[in-house]
């Protein structure tokens, strides 16, 4: 355990943890981001994000994450890649850990993200990016007039699918179950250009360069193939990152972090932002103003305490 | 009144309207946005922006917004520079009105923002962008080491001086009134490098290039000067533009529209986005994640009614 004693501890380096650090940093509180890895993470996995405003041109999720990066860096936000293990957040100085090192700071924000389910299609983690996305909402529009899958049977899974039958042509829901988990007369099953299969799993995902079709197996081993440009994966839907917290803060069914408009948590000097909160949708930009509004709200419970040392300005 | 049904109309040309059009158009959704003046509101008149996550340098508000419309435009929202007077918001069908014209649309997003007061003090207007801001948050760290000061007597007046001397050297607090409209033990009144001067109004802020000083009278007449480089006036704060609504949506005691996490007004098919909203802090950031997340309400609006005819997709 160093001795130091940041202002801010920040889990997670994605768009909600990295505007945080901007908003803290800038506002001269000393600022510790830890990231699990650079590289990881729902933003970063984004193949072309053209969605989020203030940006020129489609910039994959990677650069414009690291745009985030370098701002939170400029105002002195100290990154550090590591993994955070464990914590204790109770207090009025909180500890976070990882496994080389035990950080102090008078206020933690909670921005760890949603993690997709492991790839384990065969070709999953391969056309990622290429073919194979995760949210609909996020790249429907850059699969106008072509043919593309969903895989899964939850109401998530129906719903994008129907998002999805505005820009292709031809939109299949596998379902791996012979029944979908939402009522018969759901809007989207009547859509003309929506085809729903049941009781098949996709058991590869092929192509070249993009993919170019999967291939299917039902419960008796019949195998098939789809010839088509696009595959979203909603099978089990993602699951917010809260292992570390063992408990400490008040979590939803689902396993999301519970926060108020002002991101506080269930703990006064927690905050949390971003996908690991039960957030309506998912989307950079709305991670982001979680992490603006999270850092403005552990200012305020720093600076309210300070009743009589104001002493910071030198 | 034109015949043309559009199925979402945007009131406002902010960072939230902008956002707004951005992700209905991008959804396929006919989107028209109405904009009073692409060179008014409070994004516009900023200097300079650099806490918006995602850019690589500071830019000039004006500029940032140009991206934002371009965006927008990109994806086939249609922006008309007009200036609503009124409209008709309850019906399935809802009407808008400009000097000119009438709009008719499914939904309705309101993005007007908020108003600052009119510039009243001798030079407010002409430095506005070189010394004079009405944003702590956004432009303090502009200050560093200068001298600043704080026109006003509110709790948001006194609070923002707060802010301020963690950059300026010396933040004086200026009230036109003999007592501050916060508790005399107020944290930030025992600053010792904020100086507070009761009974005392700004005459004038002259300068050069940026701004040198500004100008005091006391009730008695007496004048003073004194030597700064910012000044940040909170005087009567500013007000949500909603005079156009009619009282069509309901509005808390401060005027703002008050809305649900889902940016839901209280009329279906009308939603509010940004600083016109009962937000607790004004930021680009957040007023766009706003935009975004009244845009997914409204398409969910839209899509939600249409059970039977999926006929959009062609």
């Amino acid at each position: 355990m160093t001795e130091t004693v940041y202002d801010v501890i920040i889990i997670g380096g994605g768009p909600a943890g990295l505007t945080a650090a901007l908003y803290t940093s800038r506002a001269k509180l000393k600022t510790l981001v830890l990231d699990k890895s650079s590289t990881a993470g729902a933003m970063a996995y984004a193949s072309l994000i053209e969605n989020y405003p203030g940006i020129e041109k489609p910039l994959p999720g990677k650069d414009l994450l690291e745009i985030f990066r370098k701002q939170a860096s400029h105002f002195g936000a100290e990154i550090v890649e590591a993994q955070v293990i464990g914590g204790s957040f109770a207090g009025e100085v909180k500890e976070v850990f990882t496994m080389t090192a035990g950080y102090k700071g008078k206020a933690v924000i909670v921005a760890t993200g949603s993690m997709g389910r492991k790839a384990s299609i065969k070709g999953e983690a391969e056309f990622l990016g290429r073919g194979v996305s995760y949210c609909a909402i996020c790249d429907a529009a850059f699969f106008k007039d072509r043919t593309v899958c969903v895989l899964g049977d939850s109401e998530e899974a129906v719903k994008e699918a129907g998002v999805l039958t505005r820009f292709a042509a031809t939109t299949y829901l596998i379902s791996p179950s012979q029944k979908l988990k939402v009522p018969d007369d759901h809007p989207a099953l009547s859509i003309p250009n929506l085809k729903v299969i049941l009781g098949r799993s996709v058991t590869a995902i092929e192509g070249g360069d993009t993919v170019e079709r999967v291939r299917l197996k039902d419960s008796q081993g019949a195998e098939d193939v789809i010839d088509l440009e696009g595959v979203f994966v909603y099978l089990w839907g993602s699951k917010p990152v809260t292992d570390f917290l063992q408990g400490a803060l008040e979590t939803s069914e689902e396993e999301c972090v519970v926060t108020s408009a002002r991101m506080e948590t269930s703990l006064p000097g927690v905050f949390a932002a971003g996908d690991v909160t039960c957030t309506e949708v998912r989307q950079v930009i709305i991670a982001a103003a979680n992490g603006a509004m999270a850092a403005l709200s552990a200012e305020k419970h720093i600076f309210g305490k300070k009743k009589i040392k104001y002493d910071w300005h030198k």
